[in-house]
């Protein structure tokens, strides 16, 4: 064999797995049809978020003379599209070039080209063909294709040099919810186009029912693909679906088109796996990229699993919102009894000095020994913060542990301690 | 007896001491000398921070047009001292109204007066004299003195209207140096004056380090007392001590003079405890506010208590800088084998995306087992990110839990589990 683990595509599954498998010794190789990175680094994630930061900061600047800041004429201020986006690509061209580094210290090799698989330990790209004891599909995903004639890409959103006065994002999901609030935020009159009454799916009720309000407040419109609307462009952020790699031998799919994968994620031939968006389990980077960790830890021997079912969900939305764990859906259908503990940020300090009193943590735990089972949060900083219930969540905390954890004063993590408390109905500093 | 508790000092420790003990059920008498919410909410953390928030919004000013932000004449642009007062004022006027509010609703009658203690049981105040089953003192701390002539409080620096030329800090520790940075932002020549050198006491040498490179950095002067200087005013920032309750009867102190108290924080008389800063055990808010919750959990007999020992350490720096548990000075001399992994901002997607890639996570752990002994974070958001440590740290975990746990991409918090793979030399984004 030439290789121990070959894997196919180099987006944030399978450089992770890549990198982690070139530090445990495994012999490996990466392939990319296009640039180490993938659609997270080079086209998603990355520059998304960044472009999001620049106009939360833009929008910030309404704030600026609240907090003593003279000499900001805000008729004269806008987003400059173009230069914001100079900026992602900057970050997103670092990025790449540091997982390049990491690759090569980590003695991956990696080619460019379309990677075909021949046979269960075979796989042929650029007309060579070569041979792996393990080969790890990470071939990702795509939006799935719109009716809608002239409908443009993300990749043409961020080619543009300046927005037009209105856009119309057609899908649900969170790149649809996050690249509406974008725009928006940055000047442009957005519609939300979707059937769907889940703006996001897999989140709570509670959360959809919240972003619907969020969004009709910051004057997004959330129509029907049905009804008739004008914009000077249109952009396809759909729900995704699996881009399958090119096989001579049968993967097996679920009904939905993602490739199968059993509890170790190997496909219906054992010496294949498949991680992150192609097998349908998660469309989220980090999802993808503790799977390619798991992967390789179970090729090497590695004990002491990842639990892959427990990741956060973090939406980039405005403000940010952030999951973990079972939703109150989830519990009802499991028949669990639970109770819901909570916290408003209009009564945080930390929050009242930010400027950013608006959002909620909610804990819900089984009722009767107080296990934390999930965790939502709607806050500025929500993305960052549900690493804490994480950490809970990942040491099976109870939700006294969570009251009794001292947190510093004043910060905006002391709602969770707040919250905790509310279990027993007293949190210290709620008033209703 | 006329009360079940009589708590003396309405700051964080005996406030939040009088809203348990009222939801506990304890008949609950709060007095103040002056009014609710102590030197925290009114003069203290509240205040200063959202003065530090002004400044630092101020200064980020200077990334708006590398975030794609045009319009922004930064020559024309000023902090307005006043104005970000009076906004400090409006929020610290609705923490003790909301205060006010929730001590109402748990039924804790409150008096302003000077509380003399007069027996075991009883004290008076403003010419009455009350009994309580127990009596708690929070009367918090106040600077040491200087023996400069002219040199004023912080209260005086929050008087002002707008901030002179020159600003001389004398003292060491959270406040002087958050107050030397909060003007030196501002716009005033500054000067730390101190003859320390640790610059912040229980914070590692690590920190300390990094925070004198960085005080020169952003231009402030560290002398020490003798040097002379001109400086159109001077601010009391020095070290604190203990504000002790007139008392009839003698209440043991310790060398320093703050109050003797054993570990269910009992003075030497058993029905008067002490919390908060007058104990001398800690100086931060939210430590005190713990103590007031632990004694009224033990007066009421609430099992399952707080470790009062484990509390976080958050500096308002620029960075912001947190710390909880041991330090590496801690470890070296109880004679711990440990080992040290740590993870640069500098490395982390969400970092760069923010344009705040100044800082490192770094976590101390047990050599053998590999359980976490102590966390230290400088990063834009560390006092808020030591809630995942103080989290990790309650649940005594492992750099291996801290590792396994997944956290979502992109964010700040990724540095967590980098660090904890670091502790196997493993670092999945480290290049160094």
């Amino acid at each position: 064999m030439n290789y121990d683990v070959i894997i196919i595509g180099a987006g944030p599954a399978g450089y992770v797995a890549a990198i982690r498998a070139g530090q445990v010794g495994l012999k490996t190789l990466l392939i990319d049809k296009d640039k180490v990175g993938g659609m997270c680094i080079n086209w998603g994630c990355i520059p998304s978020k960044s472009m999001i930061e620049s106009a939360k900061f833009y929008y910030r600047l309404n704030q600026a003379e609240e907090f003593g800041i003279d000499g900001i004429n805000l008729s004269k201020t806008s987003l400059n599209w173009k230069k914001a986006i100079d900026r992602a690509r900057t970050i997103s061209a670092k990025m790449h070039s540091g997982i390049e580094l990491l690759l090569h210290k980590h003695g991956v090799e990696t080619i460019i080209g379309k990677a075909i698989i021949t046979a269960e330990n075979t796989i042929s790209v650029n007309k060579r063909s070569i041979t792996g004891k393990n080969i790890i599909i990470a071939t990702g995903s795509y939006p799935i294709d719109s009716d809608r004639k002239g409908i443009k890409s993300l990749k043409a959103l961020y080619g543009l040099n300046e927005l037009p006065e209105t856009i119309a994002i057609e899908g649900n999901g969170a790149v649809a919810v996050e690249t509406a609030q974008l725009v928006n935020l940055a000047g442009s009159k957005t519609y939300l186009v979707s059937d769907s009454d889940e703006l996001v799916p897999g989140v709570d009720k509670y959360i959809n029912d919240y972003l619907k309000k969020q969004l009709k407040l910051q004057g997004i419109s959330l129509i029907k693909t049905n009804k008739d609307i004008s914009a000077d462009i249109w952009i396809n952020a759909n729900q995704r679906s699996a881009i399958l790699p090119e096989s001579k031998i049968k993967i097996e799919t679920t009904e939905n088109g993602f490739i199968n994968t059993n509890m170790n994620l190997q496909t219906n031939i054992p010496s294949i796996y498949a991680i992150g968006d192609v097998n349908g389990r998660s469309s989220y980077a980090h999802a993808g990229s503790a799977q390619g960790q798991f992967v390789i830890n179970n090729i090497k021997g590695v004990k002491g699993g990842i639990e892959l079912g427990l990741y956060p969900i973090n939406l980039y939305t405005f403000p940010e919102i952030a999951q973990i764990g079972a939703t109150e859906q989830v519990l009802q259908e499991e028949d669990i009894d639970y109770k819901i503990s909570e916290f408003p940020l209009s009564m945080n300090a930390k929050a009242m000095i930010s400027g950013q009193t608006e959002g909620v943590v909610r804990i819900l735990s089984e009722r009767k020994y107080g296990e934390v089972m999930g965790v939502q949060i709607i806050a500025e900083h929500a993305t960052d913060m549900i690493a804490e219930a994480a950490a809970f969540m990942e040491m099976e905390a109870t939700v006294y542990d969570v009251a009794k954890t001292i947190h510093a004063h004043p910060t905006i993590s002391e709602v969770f301690m707040e919250a905790g408390y509310d279990a027993f109905d007293k949190a210290i500093h709620k008033i209703k």
